[in-house]
Formats: C-alpha cells, structure tokens, sequence
C-alpha cells in the first residue's frame, strides 16, 4: 500500500512556496505488536506551520529538509493491534502531512463521532480552540463589560475567542480583513463589532470610535501595525495576550514600527506570549466545557475544507493570505 | 517672606531647555489652623518629570502653563498650627518645584534622621527605592539564580534593582553608560557583570556573552535598543517589568525600531508595566525593609547633589543626558 506523503524540499524565503514542499510516495509499514495504522480524514493547516519550516529553533523544533511536515490530524483507525483501539476508531493526533500513519498509540485521542463533526477535533474542539479558551479566559482573564479586541477574528482561534468574551459578558470587537469576514464575525459569531482593516486607513481612529472606553483585553493574532493600534488605545491595567504574529510570519527582515512599550507602561498593561501546550494538563475539562458551547448553540463555527490531500501546500499558503473564513482543513 | 517658585514656562518641545521653566518669586502665605509651613531642604529631579511638562495626560495629570512644577521635596516644618507636627520636624511631600509650602499636614510623611541622612527620602528609601522593590520583586518576581539585567543600572532606581537581585541570590547585570557608571555598578552596586553601552556596537551580542544562559528577568528603565537587545536574549518565561523609558521621553516622533513581539511568544514573557503608586498601601513595610538593607550596608546608595535652587532646570535637563551616578538631587 501507497502512502503520500509532503516533505520538506527547501527552506521558504519569505512568503511559501509549492515547491517548498514536495510529495512522496513510500510503503506504508508492517504493523507490530502494539501499533496501529491509521488514514487520514482532515489534516490541518496552521499558521504555526511557517516557523517549524525555518531553520532557526523557534518554541518547537524546525523540520529537517526532507522530512514529513508536521501538522495535526483526525483519522481512521484502519487496523489495530494495539488493545486500547480497534478498526474503525477516529483519533486526533500529530500524524504530519501524510495519508497513512503508524502509531503506537502514544499521544491519540479518541475523538467521539455523536459530540461533534469528527473535523472540529482540528478547529474548536481541538488546538484552536484551546487556544482560544486558555488564551482568553486564563493568560488575559476577563470581566463581564470589558471590551475584548480579537485580531485574525474570523480564524480558527479568534473567531471563539470572540464569542468565549460574549459568553462571558464582555463586549467583543473582532479586527478582520474584508466584507465577508466582517460580516461572519458580527452576523454568524455575535461579536458587537468588527474593523475591516482593510478598508481603513486609520487603524486606531476606527479602534476608537469601536471601542470609546478603551481595550481591556487584547488577543493578539497577527501583530504589525494592527496592533500598533490597538495599544494606543489600551485602558489602565489592560491584558494582552500575544497568540500569533501572522503578520510577520513571512518576513524575511524583522520590519521595523513604532515603539509602542510607553503605552504598555501609560497603560500599567501586561503583555504575555503564550502556547496552548503550557495548559496541556488541562486539555480534557476545557474540550467538555467548549463541547458544551458548541452543542448549545453558543460558540458556532466555520470550517473552510479544502478537498484532495495534494492541496495540502496551497492551503496552507493561502493561510498567510487570509483566504481562510474559519478553520482551514484538507480533506483527504 | 518670599517664596522662590519654578512654574512651567513653555511646553518642552524635544529636550527640555532652561527657559521651559521660569523663576517667579510670590509671597508665602500666612498659616491657617490646621497647617504648616515648610522650607525645603532638598528637592527631587526625577525622570517622569519630563511627561508632567507635556500637554497630553499620561498616567498623572499634565502641569498647566503658569503652574509650580511638580515634585517631590524633603522639607523641615518652620512653623506649625497643625497639632501633629512641630517646628523642626523633617517630612517628605510632594512640594513641587519652590522653597516653602504651606500643608495641611496632608500627605506628609515624617523622616527619622537617625535611620539615615533625610535626603535618602527622595531616594533610595523614598520613590526609587519602593520603585526598584516592588518593580522587582512583585511585578516580576525573581528565583535565586536567575539572570537579572536592568538598564540605566547606576540610577536612582536601578542601582537598587540590581541590589536587591543580589540579596534575593540573582545574578545581577546591569547596562548603564560610561566607564564610570559600570565601575560604580560592579564595584560599589555588586552587581556580577555590566555593559557599558556607550563602548559597544552589537548590544545583543554583548547581553548574550554576559548572560550566557538568557535573561530570566529585565527591568526596563530605558527603552529603545538597549531593549530590543535584551528582548532578543530572553529565557522561556521571562519576566519583563516596563519602569521608564527614558530614551524615549524627549522624542518628538515616536521613535521606530524593530517588531519585537515575536521573541515575546517565542518565550513566553511576560511584559508588565507598573507605577510604583499601585502599591501605595504596602510603602511602609517596604521601606523597613530597605532601610534594614541600607543600615546592614546590603545596599549601598550614591546620591548626586547639585547645589541651589536655581539649577533645578538645569539638574532635570541633565538626567536625559545621562550625568547622574545614582540619585540626583537639588540642595535648596
């Protein structure tokens, strides 16, 4: 049996390329005592992604050229001897970038197929959503009025960010680029409001007249100039917790900006880097907890599949592009 | 009796000149029950003095044209009406820029001249030394062992960080300008390692050879490059306390520099600013604290006298050019 596989061809300089990734096909192993094989059904696309395929050490450690890609995914258990799983099982796991994966069980999740969509193992009820729920409600905290700013609102992660601070009383202001996204944060997630900054000039005019009281929290996806404006109009004691930076994410010099560190202190704001993978003991109440959302009606989601695991490359570029309206999947 | 007052003149633009602030002579007036009349013994030049002058509110009201500068004074009391205070009783107060004031007793703190010489009020047992203590040991907390660098080390603030790092078993690096300071830092401060900004190019690469483990711990007087330089060399969970930003503070422009947010993540620091009023309620434990330091010779302090009340612009204007070791102060 074939298994298709993206390795890693070259390291990307600036924006992804295609051919920065390159399919293979290899065997799919014999299985051993212990093991089981399993076939992808969604693999995921992450902003993540674009660091792990530089040469620098950044939180994880990069890809080796030539190697299988790294990326989450929700499969079928094929065949399994492994007792703890058997054919027909669908787990989340690290499987890279590859249609067939062996396992020995270590680090699966059994995903339960009646709870949600088996995919939102990838987008809400996995890593984003995590993110945006640890994020949130323990690296920032909120009160119930506080204006929340979410940046990247209609991604994976900021989308619930925002309807998590509407669950719990705040009001919650979504940044996003275009109509459409605008539009799906206010419309579909229930956000107050939303800055499409692209048909702004004046960043942090528009985040104050959205926010006439100040920002109290601050999710941070994107970094740049976005940002830049959003902590000129900080309120004393406000938090911002720095989740992404995909604004610089394919820079191939450190761009330059205004040096924002006076608001921080004017502000008394902290400011505070984080990985969801620091709340990892704390994985399985969260999930219950946005299960529960998501069941109720009170947390929705979006998830923008793309078909065909050789789009895997495309997908992941047109991340950095703001393609993507929600959780960007492959279906394989 | 006539009181020699400094009102502000003009609003500063860039660095402040000597005739942003003009001498004004007007009569002290006559005590009512209740208050006391005070004569200044020493009067404190401080950095944030510079964002009062400005227009814009920061995290203190702005001071009118026309208006007394404000600031903080040692004064003995030459007069009272007041029952809880008599002549000859030394406090600190928040004065303002002139000879005499008149108090109704409020917000007065008396000085013991036995603990220490009374202008340490304004200094390293007054609002630079609270600053250092609570910056340091609240806003970022500290581990023994752990890596602690602060800039503008041979200040009034930093030189006690820099201490107080050593009590609590730190390593202490301070960054400071001129063979001078550094000298006082390591040989006076104790501090383990400085760098002499002034006499290095590649400030990054000179944190990482004296931190060759990273940086667990910065507090952060200065801003601008000497703090894109530290940021580069943070260890994970780092802590970042945000004091002053006296690079910045006489710019016309906000000054640029590169996006750092990202070594941020990387490492997940926290970045706090603070005001030392924030811990108003806990100032008195504090500074039995630090006068035992002080009186046990744990912490040394260097105190930079300029005589007569006349130079107080010029004292002022002189912090931003860097000519203070440790505590600048006006004998009045």
């Amino acid at each position: 049996m074939v298994n298709r596989q993206f390795v890693l061809a070259s390291r990307p300089v600036g924006m992804p390329k295609e051919s920065d990734l390159r399919m293979v096909e290899t065997p799919v192993p014999a299985l051993r005592e212990g093991e089981v094989l399993l076939r992808a059904l969604y693999l995921s696309v992450d902003p993540y992604m674009r660091g792990r395929m530089n040469a620098a050490k950044s939180y994880a450690p990069s890809v080796e050229i030539g190697a299988v890609m790294v990326g989450g995914g929700v499969a079928r258990i094929v065949e399994s001897r492994n007792p703890d799983y058997e054919a027909g099982d669908v787990v989340n796991l690290q499987m890279g970038w590859q249609e067939y994966a062996v396992s020995n069980g270590e680090g699966l999740r059994k995903i339960d197929p009646h709870v949600a969509p088996v995919s939102t193992a990838l987008g809400v009820l996995g890593m984003p959503g995590l993110t945006a729920y640890f994020g949130l409600l323990e690296v920032c905290g909120v009160n119930a009025g506080e204006a929340v700013v979410v940046s990247a609102a209609a991604g994976a992660v900021g989308s619930v960010v925002g309807q998590i601070a509407k669950i719990k009383g705040c009001r919650a202001i979504g940044i996003a680029g275009g109509p459409e996204k605008t539009r799906y944060v206010i419309d579909e997630c229930g956000f107050n409001a939303a800055l499409d900054y692209k048909s702004t000039n004046d960043y942090s005019a528009a985040i104050k007249e959205l926010c006439p009281n100040g920002v109290d929290v601050y999710f941070d996806n994107v970094g740049g100039p976005i940002t830049d404006a959003v902590l000129a109009n900080l309120n004393v004691r406000a938090r911002i917790a720095i989740c992404g930076q995909i604004s610089q994410a394919n820079d191939m010099q450190p761009s330059t900006g205004p040096r924002m560190w006076r608001y921080i202190l004017v502000a008394r704001a902290r400011v505070q880097g984080f990985l969801v993978f620091d709340y990892a003991g704390r994985y399985a109440s969260a999930l219950e907890q946005l299960a529960a959302w998501v069941r109720s009606g009170q947390i929705k989601y979006h998830e923008d599949i793309i078909e065909g695991f050789e789009n895997m490359p495309r997908a992941l570029i047109g991340l950095f592009q703001g393609e993507n309206l929600g959780k960007r999947l492959v279906k394989v």
